[in-house]
């Protein structure tokens, strides 16, 4: 059975692999567990149809048979399970993969979307001078804990898993910020990241998705 | 081996069980494993010693025997997928309870946060007029969304599981917004969260580190 996943038909970052499909994709090339793209208009992902898959109308979503899910961090979780190459044997380990999938969507990414958001809705408001330096001061602290942490590591914990993944594709929502800059060991593992074969076969994936549909226009 | 567990304190919230060590105990309770609590104050929770089993300097964390962890979400999967009652047995179902509880901590929870601080640091600020209902929005558009998928239901999907607790615990932050109340099936929820029995041994128990940090003053 081809597992098929939802995507945005056109691109909002044009193509720089920020939307969250691209941590599906990089999953399952992590896994080499092939794939199908359904691409959704923004109207379509709030139709009827694609809501009874998503109730919160976002991509991206995973089917597989007749198994559907949503939430990307979900989604990882169970391809992880499912197949090897995600998550270590060995349970005391398996268990840290997991918690840091955890921290890179509940500790590491609120304070980045919150910070990109801002970037986006607050840019022409009169307070926007003085609320972006404290968002970026609550990146900041969280980069800083990153870094001790991850030290002089290849990984979070031990080799590549889920966690890292997920942890990559949350640092590089900040390509542009210049606050990664600040700990070259963080931006030394995003790159570590990327150079991963499978990463390179998922962002050329959703790169494709954009230019296609620039090229149509 | 008993479980340890860290948390406030002293509550900032009051024994209001908004701390996230609330949704471990209330796990340990619905799976019947005892536990212990090490209590922290704000400056130890700064500390090395804590800072080595919490590189964010949060609670709540989990010890058992030599595996160490923390993130909420992720102590709770671990617990669940160790103990029987809050994932269900088959293989389809528990892969969508485990998706409610990424939706509750990834979906619901990060704006009710960004409300909450907002209300907390922003309040005497000159924007705070114009922010406050952008932000009463975002939560809006959420607990709409997900009243329509529980509709009658008693739970999300199905039986009580590991995303029915989270997602219980996201929803009470919402407690004295009024927010809930445009969704009187959202608020039944809730309540039949807070009714079962080991919800209750969980709420008493963290109520009553408050309630002796006060008597202690």
């Amino acid at each position: 059975m081809t597992v098929t996943i939802t995507a945005f038909a056109r691109s909002p970052d044009r193509g720089c692999g920020h939307a969250r499909d691209m941590r599906v994709r990089w999953a399952l090339e992590e896994v080499g567990r092939p794939y199908e793209v359904r691409l959704l208009s923004f109207d379509a992902m709030k139709e009827p149809t694609h809501r009874r898959l998503q109730p919160f109308a976002q991509i991206p979503t995973y089917e597989d048979g007749d198994l559907a899910l949503f939430e990307s961090g979900a989604i990882i979780m169970h391809i992880a399970e499912h197949n090897a190459g995600l998550l270590p044997d060995a349970p005391q380990a398996r268990a840290r993969a997991i918690m840091w999938t955890f921290a890179a969507l509940n500790t590491i990414e609120p304070p980045i979307v919150d910070l990109e958001i801002t970037m986006i809705i607050e840019r022409d408001k009169p307070w926007y001078a003085e609320r972006l330096p404290m968002l970026q001061d609550r990146v900041r602290t969280r980069l800083g804990e990153l870094a001790t942490h991850l030290g002089d590591g290849d990984w979070l914990d031990g080799a590549f898993s889920a966690g890292d993944l997920l942890m990559v594709t949350v640092l590089r929502r900040l390509i542009g910020t210049g606050l990664l800059e600040d700990h070259p060991n963080l931006g030394a593992y995003v790159a570590r990241g990327e150079a991963r074969p499978a990463y390179a076969r998922a962002f050329a994936a959703q790169l494709a998705v954009f230019t296609g549909s620039t090229a149509s226009r």
